[in-house]
């Protein structure tokens, strides 16, 4: 799969700026949050959004070679980012209600971190962040704390009033892998009724949209699954290919959308055939995100689409026990990757 | 995963005597059996069960330094294999009704395939075959001569009154991947209701006993997969794990067999956990297959578990298309890895 990049002269270009929201205090978010931000500071402007204080200590245990400074979400509401040169991380500060215990759940705290992507959105919407990059968050500590709330991305859907996005994951190399999803969080026996004429369009529409004017591909080969096995085979073993995942592919295609499938998915995940694609689109969870996740060995980035703003994250998780051990045991690879593709993708929309 | 291998001297070793049924004659299975066996002769005497004409001419065109002597199957009855130097194939003439044309399917022909199948099975049974290893058929053929037919699996454990088999495949390096399947070739929206506690309790214990005793692994380890998304994220995104398969796994626990699950499918499929396990047993087609697919760059090996005799087979189809095209252009890449999968286990079972 290829991945188009600016046309812009290096000399020329200026570091991207991306919020990066530091997710659940109590995991392993502040850390891998400032590692990765500091390791790529010559390449990208990460802005951390967290609290200041554990941010700092946090910090100053990493590394004390790593600096930050922080100001408050009232001193950026009035005077906009600090001109810091690249050895200085600009924190904006969300503080927490209660001491953070490394490994140890607190309701108290989980409206600070929802004032980080809170922050993020709407400075991201009104151009002061090129793109969002969220580390884990923990879904119960923001419910316990009183706010209804199921997930990073429903949450970014709603703040930024959008009717429908899509999951995608990329990793890997030689294949780089993008894998999307028709259906994400679903019992696997409610799949299948999940799977519609009308929802496949318009997640083709922002598959094709997104890969385009966020990844800068002019024009995005899409490969698509059927949801039974070996496609249905001719429908001797399921009718949704025929009936439903057929017709939405024809009707795409008529609008203009590269798009191929339904192709049986053991046979499509193969490198003969991902080369000449520039995403998979499968019909569910676990068709999907087992290659995807074997193939980038869990260094995959989460991407969603259909945002009117960038947003990559993680795919793991808060991995409290780890953070309870203390400080140096986690994995910042998969946030490197996410800030790296934040920054592609910021690059490829912003023609920075 | 690890691969146990025979303990006697390389030295004493004989080869393990394998049955290569050709498949489908218009497709590309004459070619890549002679080919594969050809190649592996060293290793293993492979008898060849096919149209002694047809195979007789692939192999002239293939090369002609390769060597086979035919003889009937009714020779072969009375006298058993001779004994051959390893430069020379041996054919089991099985003819077909009609001439061959490569690409062109001919119902006529369809009970010589199953003949070669036949003459396969009764003599494994009889161990004068320590494996039997399946190029591929279409299965039309064989319905349009007039027998009912569903399959290579569903066939061999009729022949050999075999009450469930498991559909496990194998490939890939580094690390070797083997995963087998609680469910084959059923519509998605029906695999929900075929996943029971009596037959996943079966499955294990065949999974169990055929990597002990066809693959010499002393005590396997099993991981096992959810049915849902996250496995269900505890009941949440469906109920199946908590109502069947983590019941099934802890009853199998009490038999004795190593098992550990239900684990979501998109995180156990990376190398630190694989790395741990002898198989991996899916919950489904798509679950599983994509993943071990790609890891084996389309040469994977499926094995039949369960029957009475060891089965490998290829991964792929009949490729008729290529076959039309003329000899030299199929990957017998497959076949290879069927062979030397089968041998391994003659091995590993009769101690060879």
């Amino acid at each position: 799969m290829s991945a188009a990049l600016s046309a812009v002269p290096e000399a020329q270009r200026r570091r991207p700026t991306l919020a990066i929201t530091c997710g659940e205090p109590a995991g392993i978010g502040p850390e891998i949050s400032i590692r990765a931000a500091w390791q790529l500071r010559a390449e990208v402007r990460g802005v951390l959004l967290g609290d200041a204080a554990l941010l700092a200590q946090t910090a100053q245990v990493l590394d004390p070679a790593i600096a930050l400074s922080a100001l408050s979400v009232q001193a950026f509401r009035n005077s906009g980012l600090p001109n810091f040169p690249q050895d200085r991380l600009i924190v904006i500060d969300c503080p927490t209600g209660e001491p953070v215990v490394p490994g140890v759940l607190d309701a108290r705290n989980g409206r600070a971190v929802l004032q980080t992507l809170d922050v993020a959105v709407e400075w991201a919407l009104k151009g002061q962040f090129d793109a969002i990059v969220t580390a884990p968050l923990q879904k119960s500590t923001i419910n316990d704390a009183g706010v209804p709330f199921t997930g990073h991305t429903e949450y970014l859907a709603e703040r930024t009033a959008t009717p429908q996005v899509v999951m995608m994951l990329a990793g890997g190399d030689a294949p780089h892998l993008r894998v999307a999803l028709a259906t994400t969080h679903l019992a696997l026996k409610d799949v299948s009724a999940a799977i519609t004429f009308d929802g496949l369009g318009r997640t083709l529409d922002i598959i094709h949209a997104d890969l385009r004017d966020k990844f800068g591909i002019a024009r995005p080969r899409i490969l698509v699954t059927g949801l039974n096995p070996h496609a249905g085979e001719n429908g001797y073993l399921g009718r949704e290919e025929i009936d439903v995942i057929s017709p939405a592919l024809a009707a795409a295609k008529a609008r203009g959308i590269d798009v191929a499938g339904p192709y049986p998915a053991d046979t499509l995940f193969q490198h003969k055939y991902l080369e000449h694609a520039d995403c998979v689109l499968a019909m569910y969870h676990d068709q999907g995100l087992p290659v995807l996740k074997f193939a980038s060995f869990g260094q995959g980035v989460n991407i969603t689409l259909g945002l009117p703003i960038i947003r990559t994250s993680v795919d793991h998780g808060t991995a409290l026990d780890l953070a309870a051990q203390g400080l140096g045991r986690a994995d910042h690879g998969s946030m490197v990757e996410a800030i790296r593709t934040a920054a592609l993708m910021a690059r490829a929309k912003n023609s920075l």
